[in-house]
């Protein structure tokens, strides 16, 4: 769990892979790692199965550290790449979590 | 894409499974055609990876939507089980969205 007490954001990213490596799997390596370092970070948490489906929701203390992550120039750069290479499909949703709550499930940032 | 407009709301429904099925696959696909019956279910997207960790949200209309599919006799007994028996540790977060953006993603729901 994120230690943070709501309110915080998320941003949830639903996509579907297309076939090929082409640098994936270092990009988003690197951005999860460049992301943990964003002023606000909160966690992350990340899912894809065998058919390439995935869902990362990132979290954040605000809407404004998520606008910072936004304007970072390789996060940029790997989101063109993300709609021009990687995914046959994505949407990205920005939300305010109210309310939270479970056991313990560890960050994977 | 969800074709209704922001704002609407989110269930992030992080969680890890314990080995076995225990009838988890069963009724986790019926939870799915319930709450799809729900008034306000908007969709849903839901992905588990094969060292078992899975995420999957659930968006709704309202919060009075969520309440009441949480006051749902079989969701209800369905969430004691997962407790006791399906998750090693899962986590719950309610979520306004405000923006969403992106192409197209069949709904899984």
């Amino acid at each position: 769990m994120i230690a943070t007490t709501p309110p915080y954001y998320a941003v949830i990213f639903s996509s579907r892979r297309n076939d090929g490596d082409h640098d994936y799997a270092a990009t988003a390596e690197a951005m999860v790692r460049l992301a943990s370092q964003q002023a606000g970070f909160l966690g992350l948490e990340s899912v894809r199965d065998a058919d390439g489906n995935g869902i990362t929701v990132s979290y954040w203390e605000s809407e404004a550290a998520i606008a910072d992550w936004r304007r970072n120039a390789e996060h940029t750069q790997a989101r063109q790449r993300g709609r021009a290479q990687w995914y046959a499909a994505f949407s990205v949703r920005v939300a305010r979590v109210d309310r939270a709550y479970g056991t313990e499930l560890a960050s994977p940032a």
